[in-house]
């Protein structure tokens, strides 16, 4: 069974800031924040990818991700975020257990240069998407083969 | 009732390439992918943001996100993905009903300065990521506050 800091810190062995746990979910405030109440929504099962994750887990996550939500909103006073899960060293992940970040966005800062281009917003996340087009020759073929892999 | 295109696309009056749907969850190629693969995962429940949706509906696109992931990874042979959901204007949210984006992610390209630095890998996504730290005198009164919210 892997371990990481995070199944640490859902033991007490390490401290933690806590803002929420039930049976399957462990939450709480990030260490490194991207901004002001920025919130990690964890498993208490050990799962390195979302992939990996179990479907009870999966789902228990998923049904308490907008009551956190709000309740970072309220505690905050934001009212914009983003929530983004990395999976793999080149997505970004750093630490070896699935964790959601909820990231508070706040319009102090915001340069917007675009609908598509870059954002920041004077918080330390900003993300540049830079969309391609879906070929309508690859569609159909790449979407039954997902399609496939699902069932 | 808010209606996006999304709405439209569920309904069946515009087309997508779907590679999931079940009662409450509804899965279809992004038509402008920042990745090969880019897939969204969105509830039929026409909720904007995270924090609206209910969490019957939260629970059940929990539950199928790890199904979902998987599949597009057997599908696209990318090892490494991002689940981004963007909440609110400034957070980068273009279409108005909540969606979760699976972006795959490629070694081709990649580009890695340093730990906590930019990333980019080829595809259309890059994501700056500069924390700050936790107070320590903010983080107890910060995590009573959002707790206190959750409650």
């Amino acid at each position: 069974m892997p371990t990481s800091i995070f199944s640490k810190i859902i033991a007490g062995q390490i401290p933690c800031f806590m803002v929420y746990e039930d049976d399957l979910v462990f939450s709480f405030l990030d260490i490194n924040p991207l901004s002001r109440g920025h919130t990690l929504v964890i498993p208490k099962e050990p799962a390195i990818t979302l992939d990996a994750l179990s479907d009870e887990s999966a789902a228990a996550i998923g049904r308490v991700l907008p009551k956190i939500s709000r309740a970072v909103l309220n505690a905050t006073g934001a009212t914009a975020f983003n929530l983004l899960q990395n999976n793999g060293t080149i997505a970004h992940q750093a630490v070896m257990h699935v964790h959601f970040h909820i990231i508070p966005r706040y319009p102090s800062g915001l340069v917007r240069k675009g609908e598509q281009g870059r954002l920041s917003s004077g918080t330390g996340l900003s993300i540049d998407w830079t969309p391609g087009t879906l070929e309508s020759s690859l569609g159909p073929e790449l979407a039954r083969s997902i399609a496939a892999a699902v069932r």
